[in-house]
C-alpha cells in the first residue's frame, strides 16, 4: 500500500474509532464525512437537543501532498499523538491549528517544500 | 438518471457554483467537501487571518433516503428555492435547520414515511 493510501486508511480508521466512544442520541446524528475525492475527513454532531439546534464539528483532517492536517479538534483526544502512534510520519502531521510561523517549533512537521 | 444521482449531481454543481462567488485569500481556503459515500455535501472556509483561526462551515447538505437535507446555510443564498429551481421536487426538500415541529408548515418536504 503506497502512503497516500495508508494515510487516508489512518485517518478513516481514527476517526470511526472516535465515533464509537460517542453517545449518540435520537435527535442528535454523529457523522462521519470521508470526502475521498478532495481527502477532506470530519466528526460531527447535528441535529436537535429539545429546540436547540446542534451543529458542531469536532474533527477535521485534512491530507494535502501526503501530509496529515489537523485543522479542527474540539476533543479531548490529543489526535496529532494517536495518528503519529498509528503509523503517520512526524514530518507528515501538520497542527493547521497552529499559525505557520509557529509550526516549525511545535515538534510536527512544515509545509514540504 | 435516476432520482438519488439527479439529486447528488444538483447538489454538487450549487456547491460548486457557491464556491466561484466567493473571495479566497492566499491564507484562507474555501474548501469543497463531497462524501459520496454518506451522502453529506458541504462548503467551508479554513486558515488564517493574520493570527485569527478561520473555520466555518457555510453550508451544509445532506442526501438521505432520496431526500435533500439542508443542514446549515449561514449566507444570505435561499439554498432551498435554489436547489428547488434546479430541479430538486419539493417534497424531497427538508429544511433541517427548522425542528420537526415546524417543517409541515414550511411549505417543503417532511420524513418520507
Amino acid at each position: 500500500m503506497d502512503k497516500l493510501e495508508k494515510y487516508r486508511q489512518i485517518v478513516r480508521d481514527f476517526l470511526t474509532e472516535q465515533v464509537a466512544t460517542e453517545q449518540g442520541s435520537a435527535q442528535v446524528e454523529c457523522q462521519l464525512i470521508f470526502d475521498g475525492e478532495h481527502d477532506h475527513y470530519q466528526l460531527l454532531d447535528l441535529g436537535w437537543d429539545g429546540l436547540k439546534r446542534i451543529y458542531a464539528c469536532y474533527i477535521h483532517i485534512d491530507i494535502k501532498d501526503e501530509q496529515v492536517w489537523i485543522q479542527r479538534n474540539m476533543t479531548e483526544v490529543d489526535v496529532a499523538a494517536e495518528l503519529l502512534e498509528a503509523g503517520i510520519a512526524r514530518q507528515d502531521l501538520i497542527l493547521g491549528l497552529h499559525p505557520p510561523y509557529k509550526r516549525p517549533y511545535t515538534g510536527y512537521g512544515v509545509i514540504a517544500s
